[in-house]
Order: structure tokens, then C-alpha cells, then sequence
């Protein structure tokens, strides 16, 4: 097998036994099952190539690309890892049309960087974007801070390529906004988690870079409020909100802890704080008026002052310049430090319905004064998403409590009609959660869909579908 | 049979003989195959009970809503014809959360009226809005006239509820802007053409109703002009351009054919006339100035002044009332008309990339030029989103050359990276181009797909894939 493998990628790209460090851990370093060999296609065709010898051969093949997923979905324990980093060109960016053109290996943020030169963006942004790549991205169908104002991945991509089970490679490589030939073999794909093939490049759809931003930091009594906050700030800049992001009280204070540096962005503490970032995109509400305003930063301005005259928000602090703003995205962007910082902790990634997020929050507040009164709640969420990154420290190091804990919270967002993955996927680590809550009937299709396109089962095995 | 489905919709919803009449025809009353029996049950328990019974038995059964489609997908010779016409309730319409949740029966224009009170708009327009039903639209992954800003039938989706081909009830009625939860169903029946199983309700993403628009018609010497055009608007206004339509020369004269009543645009004539709406989503840009200008109108005279003077546009008229909006529409939505007014005509519905509009618009006036040098060229686009429909007059009336024409019409937009089914999709009259054009590959996925998920092949057999 390893030479059959070595004739296909070069014996370069073979690494096995302690070269095969990395590749074999999750991004905290929690090693894994030892993979039989790591493989590094560098085209296309060498993907195709290695798929038909593990099909033939009926040996499990595990795709990896940044390696920065969160439900160990690239777990490759006696399976052939095929890691799509070397095939990492961003082949083309066509700004006339607004697309870019790139290998499942392309970093998010080189992808950020190339487009930037066109006055573009491609709006998928999240912590881990400085290694994350595409491939990984699409089939897990990622999200971010974004996702309010452009959509999750699957939104920002209109054609892809793909290696089948059975080695085939599949161009849907188009550049179309309008297809409907047959069957969305795109979008059954993304989010497959490498199950039922490996996307090896991809069309993705780039969105003008906002010509000015805004961002503060605004307090409210209740969760709800910020909802309407949302609403109101949509409704006057004309859905120009591109981020909206909650922090707890709690979140605030453990944030204050990890360094003696941070600032707090209120004189007083209060318990629902709110990131909130507007982009302009025309030019007229990025131009300097005669003052030197901004005005969309004015309009955010003075829509926050006149929140605060009613008494609709608490507190209110608009980003001054870059370095405030910096200030403020830090704070959110420490989240995987500080919802780790005390072991053990619970975590899940839940969405409920947007208009039911205080309903969620409350039902969270019940099960920790059920279970463990006191357990500190860090979660932070994509507010205007209804996604919750759920976070409780609870006041004893007690791993069963912690899933005790979880798997209350996961039932009350599935009550509320939410989904216990909003955007982290399934992998192994959600295992659990699909045999509790996924309908019988959907599975079925899903399984059917599985075995119809990898009758042999070597893609990916035993993530997203639970064992029969 | 016949027994059996009146034991389970009653007796008054199993129609046969002439009772099938409007069923079993196109919406030209052209008569297709008769139905075995149009089916119209009430509830989604009644529609799987139906599909069971036809699984059970080898019962071919084909769905239908709104009967508007345009490649006979609900041809039903021999079939159940199943009718989930009477399944038109709008449940529930939530304006704080911006959804609507309703069954596969409800029409186009009573979604539309239904959250207009709200204040939001579901943005799929098109011609047959009055007589389309959503289960179709989303069968059909429709789109019209507002996919530039709003995207396709997809787009604006949450959640649906399908009955599969074995029967079984699928509840993917998610609410939820994120949900990495698994293969994405929803994605995969829609578009499927009722292949893969029926839909039978769904949630619906609203958006603000735009507060103000403006509608003007703009001359420019070629296409590639108008997409400069497009990209200037898009970038003066912020993306607020709804509506980007393209009508040639010869489609204005045949529409001047059609009624005397009609009204020439301007005062000469010009070869690329296009119609261009931008929606004020945002107060300040429709709140009326202190001379009672709204903003956005004076906007978009202002940048079409600027326009004329660079001399990038010919001519720009904008719309100075509701009666001269309406009559621009008009003009646009006589498409069906105008493009079937002279017998036999070539039709195709076309993507290609939208920078390759003027290469596909040249392809077609050679294949005009070496094949019927004299036909006319009366195609409307969606020019924003690369979409052609192709409408073309032979010199003479001879339906071989307009098949002549539209295939090699075909193969130039395939060429030029583009699609044989832009917004249409395949039913039965694509089949000839799924043939030509398909990759093996792709066909070979989504036949395994329905095999594994119709095993028996009863749902809408022969459409969407060609026989093997």
C-alpha cells in the first residue's frame, strides 16, 4: 500500500511513523488514533488516484485540510490520511464578476489577502482563518461573525470540484449564479465532512469590501432587548449590521482574568453585552462630511444616543479608531481561550430560532441552578445568527456533570426547535447528540445516500452517521 | 386503486376522466399523457398514505402544484397525478424572526400579500406569481426577476417537510440560520423536481419590503456596457439594485407589434435597452428631501446623469410615477408573449458567466448569422444574474432549424463554462441536453442518489435524469 501510494504522490509526500505529527492531533494536540500513512496529493488527478486505490483496496481514507475543526471529523486511525495542503493555488480572482477561483488548500486568510487587492472580500471569518483552509471550510460548511450579513460557507460558493468514493472526479466548477441542471450535488457535499467524497476546489463568491466600519460596544438589561436592538439597527441602516455579537457578564470577567492588560468597555459591569459592527457599502455613507464624519459611524452614533435617551440600552461606546476597535474584537476573539481557561468545561455549539434566543437563555440559567448552582456561564453567541457557543465552568472538576450539564442544554434547544450543530459539524464528538435527537426517517436517507455513493464505506467512516 | 386513494383523501379529491382537465395539460392547454387520477389530498398524513400505496404497488405517482412550469416536469401519462393544490394554508407568518411557514399549495401573490402586511416581502417575482405555488417553485429551484439581490428559490429557504419516496415523513422545518447537522436534505430535494420525494410545507426567509424603489430604462451601445453599468450602479448605491433586465432591439419592436397602446421607451431606438430598479431598504434613503425628492431616485438620476455625460450610456429615462414603473414592468413581463407570439420559435434558458454575457450574446448572433441570416432575436435576460432566455424567429417556419438553432445556442453557452437549464430546470423536455451535455460522472451520483432513495423508481419517473 505505502509504495503503491508513494508511486502516485512521490515518496516525498508519504510521511509516516513520527513524521506524521500534526497531522494526527487536534489543534490543541490531543493526539488521536495513528493514521496508516499520511498522503499529500498535489493535483487533482493524484486525489482521484489515491481514492480508487483505497476503494479497490477497500482501505478507509480520511481528508484533512487546516486541520482546525472542532469535532475530531478528521480522526484517522488505520486510514490513509490525505491531506489536501499542498494543492493550495488561488488560481484565479475575477473581480469583474466578482469570483475567486481556488485549491482546497488555500488558506482562508491568503484567499482574504489576494481579494483584498480588488477591493473585495470573501466574508468567511472566524479565529482559526490564519490556518484554516477552504476544503475544510466547505465541508463543514463553517461560519463565523459574518454570517448575518453574507451566509455560511455553502452560501459564498457557487461551484465546486470533488473526488467520488469511487475516484471519479466531478466538475461542478461553475461560475454560474443560476444552474438547475439536475440534482445539487454542490450543496449534498458541502457539509458532508469528507463521507461521501473530498472537494478538491472550489468557486467561491466575493462581496465588495465595506468602504468604512463601525463597531461599538452596546449593554442591555436582557437578551431580548438586544434582539430588538438587532432590529432596529437593521431597520435604519437597511440591513448594513455585519456583525452582532453577545458576551455575558460572566464571559467579561473571565476575559479580565486571563490578562491584567484587557480593559473593561464599560465603567459599570452589566450582564448582556453586545458587539456590534456595521459596514458601509456605498460610497456616500463612507465619504467624510465637512466635520470629518463618518457617516455611518455618525448614523451608529446617533442611533445608540437616541436607544439610550428611551432607555432601550444601558451603556454605549463606539470604536474611535482602529486600535478601539481591535480592542473590542480581541474581547470576542479570546473565546476558545476563555471558555477552555478551567478544566473541565462544558461546551456545544447550539442554534435556536433567532426570536426565541431568551427563551434559550433562560432554560441555560434553570439547568445550572438545577445542576450545579454557582457553574459559571461563559458562553458567548452570534446573537443575530441564534447561535450559541455555549461555555459553564461548574464549581467542581467534574467531567460527567459537564455532559450532564450539555446534554440539558442540548435538550432545551432542540424543545425550542434548534439543532445541537449550528456550525461546528458532526465528526466522532457529536456521535452522541445525532443518535439522541436526528429523526429516524432523516437518517435513514442520509445512510441511504452513504452507502448509494461509497457502497464500500472507506470515506471518512464512522463520522457524521452514527452506526446502524 | 382508485378505491384505495378515495379511502384515503374522500371521495371528492380522487378526480378522473374529464375532472382531469387543467391537470393533464401545460399551461399553454397543450394535453400531455392521461393521468391514471389526480389525487388532491389535504394533509401531509394524507400524502404519505398515498405515496405508500404507490410504493407498495409500483405505482407510478407525479407531483404538482401550481401547474406553471415550462418543461413539462408534471407530465403524469398512466400516473397519480398528485394535487397538493388543497394544501395551501399560510401557517404562520413571524415578523420579528422575518420567516413564514406554509404548506407546498400556497400561491406565489398570497405569500406575497400575507407578509406584506408585516411590512416584509418574500422576494421570488415572476410572471406566473398568481397561479405558482411554492411546493413548485421550490421543485423547481425557480427564480425571476429579484435573484440579483435575493438569490434563488434556495436562497430563500429554512426549512421544508417532504414525504419520501417510501413513504416516510422528513421533518426538516428548521428555523435556524445555522444547522450543520447532517447532509443537507433540504438542499437535495430542492430542485429535485419531485424526483427524490415531495415537499410539502416549508419555512420561508422574509426580507424588509424596500421603502422606497426607482425603475428606470437605460440605452447603452453593448452588453459589456451594460455590465459596466451594473457594476457602477451596484457600487454608487451600495448593492441596491433589485431588478437588471435586458431587452434587444427586436424584443422592443415585437412588443410594439403586440398593441398599438404600447409606448416606445425613447424617443430613438436602441440595440441594448435595459430596466434597472434599486430599493431604498434603509429610512434615510427614502425618507422625501425638503423639495420632496426621494433619495434613492434623485440617486439614480444623479449617477445616470453623470453616465450620460461620460457618455458610457446612450439614453436614461427614470420613472417619474407609478403608471410609468408599471408600464416598464409591462414591457419586461410580456416575455411568455412576445417570445411565443410568432410559431415556431427557438427558446432555451441559458446561464453563463455573467463577464461572458457579451461573448455569448456575439455566439449567438453567429449562429444567427450562418444559420438563418434574418432570424429575429427577441432573447430577454437576466443580465445581473448571466441568464438568457433565448427567444429567436426563423426567416421561415420550420421547427428542425429552430432546434438547430437552440442547440447550437447550447453549445456555445456550454462552451463559454454555462448551463442548459439557468431557472427552468429539466423535466422532461431538457432531457435531449442533460444527454448532450451532462457530465457521466455527475449523472452517475445522481442516479445512485435516486436509487437508493426510490428504489423502485415510482417518484416523477423519467424526468430530471435521462434514461440510462
Amino acid at each position: 500500500m505505502l509504495e503503491r501510494l508513494r508511486e502516485i504522490v512521490g515518496t516525498a509526500h508519504v510521511l509516516t511513523g513520527a513524521d506524521m505529527a500534526g497531522y494526527d492531533a487536534d489543534w490543541s494536540g490531543h493526539k488521536r488514533g495513528t493514521p496508516l500513512a499520511v498522503v499529500r496529493p498535489g493535483t487533482t488527478q493524484e486525489v482521484a488516484a489515491i481514492v480508487k486505490l483505497a476503494n479497490e483496496t477497500g482501505t478507509p481514507i480520511v481528508p484533512q485540510a487546516g486541520n482546525t475543526g472542532l469535532t475530531d471529523a478528521t480522526e484517522a486511525g488505520g486510514a490513509i490520511l490525505l491531506s489536501v495542503g499542498r494543492m493550495n493555488r488561488i488560481r484565479e480572482v475575477r473581480a469583474s464578476s466578482r469570483i475567486a477561483i481556488v485549491e482546497a488548500g488555500a488558506i482562508l486568510s491568503s484567499i482574504h489577502d489576494a481579494v483584498a487587492e480588488h477591493g473585495l472580500i470573501f466574508p468567511l471569518y472566524f479565529g482559526a482563518r490564519g490556518s484554516a483552509m477552504i476544503g475544510g471550510a466547505l465541508s463543514t460548511n463553517a461560519g463565523g461573525s459574518n454570517v448575518l450579513r453574507y451566509g455560511n460557507t455553502r452560501d459564498l460558493c457557487l461551484g465546486i470540484e470533488a473526488v467520488m468514493p469511487n475516484g471519479d472526479i466531478v466538475d461542478l466548477m461553475r461560475q454560474l449564479h443560476k444552474d438547475n441542471s439536475g440534482y445539487d450535488l454542490r450543496h449534498l457535499l458541502i457539509g458532508a465532512e469528507g463521507t461521501l467524497g473530498i472537494i478538491t476546489a472550489a468557486v467561491l463568491k466575493l462581496h465588495p469590501a465595506p468602504l468604512a466600519t463601525a463597531t461599538a460596544m452596546v449593554a442591555v438589561p436582557r437578551v431580548a432587548d438586544a434582539l430588538d436592538l438587532l432590529n432596529r439597527l437593521q431597520q435604519e441602516t437597511g440591513g448594513a449590521v455585519q456583525a452582532f455579537e453577545y458576551m455575558p457578564r460572566a464571559y467579561m470577567e473571565t476575559y479580565l482574568e486571563l490578562s491584567p492588560a484587557h480593559r473593561e468597555p464599560f465603567e459599570g459591569r452589566h450582564d448582556v453585552n453586545i458587539l456590534v459592527e456595521v459596514g458601509a457599502i456605498a460610497p456616500r455613507d463612507a465619504t467624510p462630511d465637512a466635520s470629518g464624519q463618518i457617516p455611518i459611524a455618525a448614523h451608529l452614533e446617533e442611533v445608540l444616543g437616541a436607544l439610550f435617551e428611551e432607555e432601550a440600552i444601558l451603556a454605549a461606546v463606539v470604536a474611535q479608531n482602529e486600535a478601539q476597535r481591535s480592542e473590542m474584537w480581541a474581547r470576542r476573539e479570546a473565546a476558545a481561550e476563555v471558555i477552555t481557561l478551567h478544566e473541565p468545561y462544558a461546551d456545544r455549539d447550539i442554534a435556536v430560532p433567532v426570536d426565541r434566543m431568551q427563551e434559550f437563555v433562560d432554560a441555560v440559567a434553570a439547568i445550572i441552578a438545577r445542576l450545579d448552582p454557582g457553574a459559571r456561564d461563559v458562553s458567548v453567541a452570534h446573537l443575530g445568527d441564534g447561535n450559541m457557543h455555549l461555555g459553564v465552568f461548574p464549581t467542581r472538576p467534574d467531567a460527567a456533570l459537564c455532559t450532564e450539564i450539555g446534554n440539558a442544554v442540548e435538550d432545551a434547544a432542540l424543545a425550542l426547535g434548534g439543532s445541537f450543530s449550528a456550525e461546528h459539524g458532526i465528526g466522532l464528538s457529536k456521535q452522541p447528540s445525532m443518535i439522541r435527537y436526528k429523526s429516524p426517517t432523516a437518517l435513514a436517507a442520509m445512510r441511504a445516500i452513504k452507502a448509494a455513493l461509497d457502497p464500500n464505506g472507506i470515506m471518512n467512516p464512522g463520522k457524521v452517521l452514527p452506526p446502524v
